[in-house]
């Protein structure tokens, strides 16, 4: 608990396993208390504060009804709120108002090291919900306990993660979040412009992950035992044509995910457009909308631990 | 309670006289603890997740009012919001992600069939706030619910329904909602062009309602125990010559009221802009703003039997 | 109690110096119950409406915060769905609606007057949180709090009010705020073109307000045991050149802050922009952030009494 309470969120890589396993099974104490209907109110007349610079309907809400489910409760801005919320005052300043009104505030920002800075102007702990191109703590807490939830561990496994390797911020830090446990190998699927940035992979090699560059699903697909799958977004590319010639080669369709194991499971930080096949949502390899569900139990979790609460 | 407990809400047609009469029966008494100040917490714990693709002021905060009056919560997003919730995301898996965090969803979209949808999707019970041009369940059985409260019971009233029939899902689905009961009369008030849809005729029809279309309000006022009005939008005139032209004679003016009988009560689902005259807000026979304040205690009711509270 | 329950708060004006006074004690009640981390949910069941019709991020989320504090819900619309909100209905049937739906309504408006028009259409009491150029009496009432905080009580006080005061109702608010106490002097520093207006100016000096226009801080400064900043804005100034001009005199550096007395203290009543120098924010004198905290508890104990609880 002590790791825990008040405690800023910025980075997966302040966590080590010992502190993920027992946010981990703090969370698999409320899954089974939400699935029973029943979840006591440990964070009544407590207020989170949400502070979101950029778009993220799907982090947002999980937020919020995790603080909702435990009796607590939110203010805040949403992206199309902000620019009328700043009215040209700082950063810094929006952020002391939101650390006067709440005991905790949750920042999604465009601009990396926006949560740190936050963190070090606010006396109330700051999560990031996502901020630059590396970031997004919370996210990757959620996908390790989807992989521990689908396989016991995430220990031991293969994992290939799919897509914008270069500027998603889910990847990466699901990528440093691997760095805490001890799959068995990573495979890093991407076209070469959209491979991991050298500093990201500077902490990769550093911290012992064993991993592999290859290009097509194809030729890793059999040895999976989960595919994190990210958007390639079209901006991405300079080139329009480079960009509809590299797509197909990076769409999960029902056709690839029936070429891997029967266990492979595939996860994803939604919300997806185009990278995987809608027919794939009914396969029993598809585990992204149980991981979406996910998220509830696990924020709720990480705020009943960082607001202090006693023991469940 | 068993007919209503976990059942999407997606047509008022998907109901019968005798549920209609118990969801009544229960907005009652949820109007008396309100008027009383005190509702006892029946939802708390319990989220409603709003999804409004569309704007709607009103059904939306009558929704959000219900249910903190029962102490559940909502999360959501209004249709500004809207935009960015998708980042290109099917609608199915917008509806999965809120399915994943709420007990209940309530969708307003601007295609018929997006509830209907919405509901086939999701797990938990989906409430339709409006989509298309025909359906708005809450609103007929909020208008229903009026008039009940008014008259005693809906059955052996003269109806006069007035204005945009074509298009209007407000007026549809109270035509719908009158087919469940026995009124003596429905005239059917609009100018030709905006007269309800062969479709709707074939359904109200079919249903054995006893209608009339008539063209001019002044013909049958002095008949009239119920005049329920809806808007007619400029729009929908391709010449806004004819517009004008028609215009007039649709307007509720103080005069047109006061040669109908003493007891002859006007419903209008608002917003309203200028088809009632202000001036008829203070006559007696206004019972719109009495019709608003009844959608807490009526989505009260149907909030707290759909999510499968105990009796009250 | 008695003259809080169920009041309207239009203007600071229709205040006295008791009422304000028993409204500081509940206050410091509420701020000593935040600190201990232990608020009773005294407005539990109790719904507040947000009428946003112009943006304010920190009047809303501290009125949200408030409420929520006690356990209350809040229900509403930011100026960024204000537009679709009204669909072309009056102010008058939009304030029905949330008279319908809640048990305060909290307004900001554009338009002088639009609070005390709310008040007069509702039923429930309306809380005027900004409308026009002059009124926002809550503001007001947590100014004079902060200053009955850091000094115990706003009498025999020099106070300067600088910027833009002809248009600036947080400022006009203040003063009218302070005619209700004895302070020893009041500087009111602008340049000549935003001066008070005349009206404002009669209604001062009615009340007895001692006070005296000057240009220049650097004049007064030496007095002054309270500085209130607000801002200046460009868009006041026909000719840009003019303010270019007058924009440095009145800007707050560490440098004219120090001239003070050590135990002068600044107030804002924030969002601020580059009036203060950022670096004034880390000095003693700095109270604007404290001031904001106590947004939270003033606005706690105002709905407290006027929603009519018991005494806590």
């Amino acid at each position: 608990m002590g790791t825990f309470k008040g405690r800023d969120v910025i980075s997966i890589l302040d966590f080590n396993r010992e502190e993920l396993e027992m946010l981990f099974e703090e969370a698999d104490r409320f899954e089974r208390m939400l699935h029973e209907g029943h979840v006591p109110r440990l964070l009544e007349g407590r207020i989170l504060a949400l502070a979101f610079f950029e778009p993220s309907t799907r982090t947002r809400l999980s937020f919020e009804a995790a603080m909702k489910r435990l009796g607590g409760e939110t203010i805040g801005f949403t992206s199309e709120e902000a620019i009328s919320v700043a009215k040209g005052e700082s950063f810094a300043d929006t952020i002391r108002m939101l650390d006067a009104y709440a005991d905790a505030i949750v920042v999604r920002h465009k601009f990396e090291g926006a949560a740190l800075y936050a963190a070090e102007v606010a006396e109330h702990p700051v999560i990031n919900a996502g901020d630059g191109k590396q970031h997004h703590p919370t996210q990757a807490m959620l996908d390790l306990y989807t992989v521990r939830k689908l396989f016991g561990s995430p220990d031991g496994l293969v994992y290939g993660v799919l897509g914008d390797l270069r500027y998603s911020r889910a990847a990466i830090s699901f990528l440093y979040g691997l760095t805490l446990f001890k799959p068995r190998m990573v495979y890093l699927i991407s076209p070469p412009q959209l491979r991991v940035r050298e500093e990201v992979r500077e902490v990769l090699r550093e911290r012992g992950l064993k991993m592999q560059e290859v290009e097509r699903l194809e030729d890793v697909i059999q040895e999976l035992d989960v595919l994190y799958v990210v958007r390639i977004q079209r901006e991405r590319f300079p080139d329009p044509m480079e960009y509809e010639r590299v797509r197909g080669s990076y769409r999960v369709t029902p056709d690839i995910v029936s070429k891997g194991k029967d266990t492979l499971r595939v996860l994803h930080p939604l919300p997806k457009v185009d990278e995987i096949d809608p027919r794939v949502d009914t396969m029993p390899q598809a585990a992204y909308f149980y991981q979406a569900r996910l998220g509830v139990p696990l924020r709720m979790a990480l705020l009943y631990l960082i607001l202090g609460g006693e023991k469940a």
